[in-house]
């Protein structure tokens, strides 16, 4: 028997991505793609990528004769819909939002290579935003081994596709493409989640992480570069990330300096380390689409209802 | 004493591009930039690239102590506004909208390649359309020698500034990016224009200009190619091309073939033939805004007011 | 028991698409990736985006223990292994280079939407050219019907994948950004397939096809425009190009204006049609990568070795 | 009388980008561009958008019958040239490669924010790397205050034409276009001539610059973004900033954040501070090409002559 999903806010880009997913993963059929400004609209007519691979319309209304539920509604929007909708306890929920991730109403942060074992039991999922999977990726091991003992420095840069589908200044063509600039230096809204599963690890943890975004002229993908001061040598470092990710399907440690384009159209998270004097360079890069949004909300489904971590995730690399 | 230039209209993509321009002719005093909806606003937090070229503001009103006004105004807003203003006869006007093109109301069509000496004494220009100016300049020399005996077959790509700046979902970066699409094929509106222009030169021509428009993945220039049967070897043709733009000082003919980057940033057009058979092919490339708008409108302006037709667009070209 | 797959000449662009797509393929095992110039070394120290899904190194050997063989080499290359090499009847060779595609020595020209009987019982495949590809995906149904009558209009623009790996002037970032060209004008290589592939369907056919090649500014995806002068109602082509592909399942007829990213990272070709007075225009769309060259050649395997055509091609677009 | 200038190494990125700026500059004649690959050919088959602008033709030898000299060789290449030659001491000369950024054989080193009044009679000029020109205008006000007392968090980056024309495989539009990589963290050789110029200005400076690199994905232009613990207020570091850059008419101070685009193809520093706790966020923006490269060489050559600083150097943003 498949997996029954029903998703909510189908038209967005996370939906989009979670149904190029879903639609050729075996273990799952779509019951329902709900959204309220398409209902009755082919899907292919929003994603038009989607043409020739399925031929559903988006439904007006929602039900709970499924297994999960996937919330790629806004920012905000997340906690009303949960609020106002008597969602039975038996509907597994996936949230895209960022409305749970302090890990409020039983929800678990979904990030798999924190705490795979607590996902697997969970009900309901708060998924990681996308540059906190990519920077918590790069800290986790760090973390655990009680190492993050000086201030952390990070510039990540994004591509435009994390900023959502509605148009902006800053997603206009003429404006983005050739372009670069900084946005919510020092400020970003991911700190909290990256703070809390530092802390998940490390408790004394107390230095401030300095967190650049860049804005980036290109549609897919998140690389960060961090560094901090480490005792740890070299090879020491390397040890450490490649035990901790050991078990970890899509996290992978290189000795080779990456480029973005290891992990566009993937799942993976590839990281990278260099040591400078007493510093630790940690390069990490995820696609924000997959990894970073409904990638990685595949997967939590996948530990939830106990199939392979990687099932339907081993997607071909666009490579260019 | 320089000209006195007024500009309606200034806050969108080709008053922008008038201004770069405008604020280094060394003939030119910018007396006022009007914008409704940016009056008391530096020109610089709209066109942020004139910061520390400039510190004119927005005016909110218009007045008519000037030489030449520039409108910049949306297509069908330029008609409008001629008709509601009572426009000083003295005042030259250079609407660079589609609105006078079919050279209604006493606008002169202004390709200088076409009509250099009218527009020496015109009071009032319509500048022509960017995809027009490219395949005119092309289709030119042809017409005037009664050679346009066969149907037309034009593909050309824009760049996403010939698009405006109001967002939509054919600019929005993540769409546009890596993104290829035909548009208003074998329908183009340039199709008018281009239409009056070469009967102009050539009376009987009753001949298809089929044209299918791209948009291309990249913000400024177009390139055009044009092929359609011809008897002159490719020798008569260079030497056609080349007679007919010898006193022309932003046409060249190049016998290398060309990429759109050697325009973009110019006030230029280059233009390549080549003999297949019976086809001659034309290859010809110019900047959207600059030759395909502002530039142009400088260029008319120059005529107007007896200036070297070059003055104040002898552009760095960005080269790369 | 899997299929055995060797592969010859794995270091380049289509020998990586080729190895993103086997890896994953659940019928297939590869024996071996031979590469001269990179034997001994991992296969993701040269395609990095496999990192973290193969630890396969090239072979410095090739061996016939298999039972289909992918030559991955340079055009001129793989006629000189063919000779050059005793390769056993049983072993099913598919070559990706041009040289066999006039079909000689027993070589079956693999488009499957044109001979798909034929290439079930081949043991020698020539995958087409990736331009050929979407135009003759274009004309075929056109030519089955004897409907190609007048000359054929073609522009078409290509990724810079489709130039190959080794650096050139034309394949450099700084030059080919926001750039726009065009090349080989009404003297393309691939007419000749295209030629044959038409009067194979429409014998009769002899009129000139006007192709007009386009280098783009992105890396993955040919885009195709085609017109044609034709008697069919808008309603009788659609009618016409949805039964030819019925049974095809890579192609889809769409009727909304498409674009390129719709196919970037999919075996899909996608058709759209429009007709202006008496002209039918086709719009086709594929990524030069897969259906243009390696997705192809593994929908040929399918075909020979009596699997599902779609199988293991099922691939995520990349959307953005 | 104009100002004879000579170029060695004219068929370079920094060689053209020279080219695009002397042909327009009004106090110039270029007496002869050397290449000794070109010799005998027309500069616009080497830099073809300058086709239209001028006629000259590659030298095949050089001559000391001029005033300047731009250097415009290899790394290493410069120092051969000068040592190699018997350059008459009249005979000014501006070196745009690394090889007397050490201020040795009496270059002066030519940031002429730094040290404008020794250029102004310096008759051999070491132009400065890219990197360190948006580094050190971003830290010279700080230097000078001598408010550099901890260490300093740069991440920059750069665009294509950086790496220069020779190709590689970080400059194949394949791998580049959409990509993002680090190289040379912590290591980059400009690390030197940015704490030569930082210790002229604050002798007792000895703490760390860690600097983190990015190649970018398009072809123009340097941001970096830096942060160092201050105790300056925001207010007070604006007028510390203002203050330094009130004479200087290349480098302005903004309040709003800036994007990279507004100083493509200009000589423009464009400068934006924020506050976040006691870290001070310098934004620093240049086009490496210009103000990074043969702008700044324009602009040396324009305070050795005793011309307006501007001259020449006005140039059109390219602004998309």
């Amino acid at each position: 028997m498949k997996i029954k999903a029903g998703i909510a806010g189908g038209a967005g880009y996370t939906g989009g991505e979670l149904l190029r997913i879903l639609i050729h993963h075996p273990e799952v059929d779509i019951a329902y793609v709900h959204s309220k400004s398409n209902a009755g609209n082919y899907v292919y007519a929003v994603h038009n990528d989607l043409l020739g691979d399925t031929d559903l319309k988006f439904a007006s209304a929602l039900h709970y004769n499924i297994d999960v539920l996937f919330l790629c509604l806004g920012h905000g929007d997340a906690v009303k819909f949960v609020n106002e909708n008597a969602i039975p306890e038996n509907v597994k929920i996936i949230d895209l939002s960022q409305d749970f991730r302090p890990e409020t109403n039983g929800f678990v942060y979904g990030l798999p290579e924190l705490k795979r074992e607590t996902i697997k039991t969970a009900t309901k999922i708060a998924n990681p935003g996308c540059f906190a999977t990519s920077i918590e990726l790069a800290l986790l091991p760090l973390a655990k081994a009680g190492l993050l003992n000086d201030e952390i420095h990070i510039s990540a840069t994004t591509g435009s596709t994390g900023a959502g589908q509605n148009p902006s200044p800053t997603t206009h063509f003429s404006w983005r493409s050739n372009n670069l600039s900084v946005y919510k230096a020092f400020g970003h809204q991911h700190l909290k989640e990256i703070n809390q599963s530092v802390k998940q690890l490390m408790p004394s943890f107390n230095k401030d992480i300095n967190f650049i975004p860049y804005r980036g002229a290109y549609p897919r993908g998140i690389l960060a570069s961090l560094y901090t001061n480490s005792n740890l040598s070299m090879e020491e470092a390397y040890q450490l990330y490649s035990d901790y990710y050991a078990s970890h399907p899509f996290v992978t440690i290189t000795d080779q300096n990456p480029d973005l384009k290891q992990v566009v159209n993937t799942n993976k998270c590839i990281i990278y380390l260099e040591k400078h004097g007493n510093k630790l360079m940690i390069i990490s890069m995820i696609d924000n689409l997959t990894k970073g949004a409904s990638g990685q909300a595949v997967q939590n489904m996948n530990l939830i209802f106990g199939l392979e971590e990687t099932t339907g995730l081993k997607l071909k690399s666009v490579g260019f």
